[in-house]
């Protein structure tokens, strides 16, 4: 599914971020099961807890928390309050005991440290030599600035939720980036894993690649194993999508 | 002046930018002078053109074009708007004749293509390894991000004007970088050649840094040669700043 696109030359590439460039499953799951056994923490019947059925349920709270922010019914609320709140829903449901309030910060912050995949670093390394390149990301400033710190990820600019006041799949997104940079919406590229993302950035007028993450959800994976139109590049992944574009 | 700041630990250094890392009036004044020879462009009396009295004219109308949008007399306008329109007054000032609409263009974005002062490259790669940095400026956001792509800046996030809709020193701007880094406004510094744009910061409660840049204004420099008040950090350039916090 691989090809060139040489014709293509965006001025600017953007990057959904969780499970595009970085893996949010396996690197919540690590962190909460070293925390949770170097702090002792149990279910309330003193069992194992189930920390990887935790994340995927936290995940599965992700997009019906975005859209009653959408919808209207929550006012303009970020990331990490949104991801807040879950948690501490889930916390109750899977009986966990024992964690103080700075513990709940301290995992709430996880998504703070994801862990990129293997091509995202050496991938965008190379497009930043010929491209603006950026996260457009439903996380917001301070999440998508601490994370790239963390992984070494090299953003030339931060395009976090919260400069937008939307969520993905909002026009406004998109069209945001393409107001801050001064660019047609024609010489930006949306990159993602996800097909319903390039759909959105699609219609409103952006350029877009492909590349799958077939391991994003684990055992759970269902969806995005490949392009499902023609999306302007379709790529294996980020170093590939570099070669396609000549960087 | 300089000394040891080891007690003093910001997460976050945001930069001052024309003046404080790059050196707008030498990278202006080289370009349009090598520009208007090449293209061979007069002034309406057939003599050489005064670039360098452009130059200074065109920073002159600085700040009075942003207070106008300050004081409310013009709705927001992004600095590359506010430049446009100084160049096309001044153009006819100085009797410049020959210049096209897409001339007009490139000459505008000479402030995009600005270099920076020889210690900002170095000095600002020390800090990036212990610290958030990014530039706040009166730019706006693609401005700034096509000045560091050109000139090597390795920012980790682009802090433009146009992300709060206010120009310096509005306290807008300063809150505003603490509320997108999600930081307490005592955990960012200020570091600017210019005492002024540090006393506002101050009053907004961040920390400062100065360090002089004696040459920025060529022969017309009449102030900014020192510190005016004991700044958190005084700094002979970025490099001692980076030594004094460690970096």
């Amino acid at each position: 599914m691989a090809g060139s696109a040489a014709g293509i030359q965006p001025a600017a590439i953007v990057f959904d971020t969780f499970g595009t460039v970085v893996d949010w499953r396996s690197s919540l799951i690590r962190e909460l099961t070293e925390f949770g056994a170097a702090r002792g923490i149990a279910a309330a019947h003193g069992i194992g807890i189930d920390w990887a059925g935790l994340v995927d349920a936290w995940r599965a709270a992700y997009h019906p928390s975005m859209d009653r922010v959408r919808r209207g019914e929550l006012p303009w609320t970020r990331l990490d309050d949104l991801h807040r709140a879950s948690l501490d829903r889930l916390v109750t449901e899977f009986g966990i005991k024992g964690l103080t309030e700075a513990d709940l910060v301290h995992i709430n912050l996880g998504w703070h440290r994801l862990t990129p995949w293997p091509d995202s670093v050496p991938g965008l390394t190379r497009l930043k030599r010929r491209f603006i390149i950026g996260p457009l990301s439903n996380g917001n400033v301070s999440l998508l600035t601490n994370m790239a710190k963390h992984a070494g990820l090299p953003w030339d600019m931060v395009f976090g939720s919260d400069l937008f006041g939307h969520y993905k799949p909002d026009p406004e997104t998109y069209l945001g980036v393409a107001r801050l940079l001064d660019l047609p919406p024609g010489r930006v590229m949306m990159a993602a894993a996800h097909n319903g993302d390039l759909a959105a950035a699609r219609r409103a007028g952006l350029l877009t690649a492909f590349f799958p993450r077939p391991g994003e959800y684990g055992p759970h994976q269902s969806r995005d194993f490949a392009a499902d139109t023609a999306w302007d590049v379709v790529a294996r992944d980020i170093e590939d999508l570099a070669t396609q574009l000549g960087a």
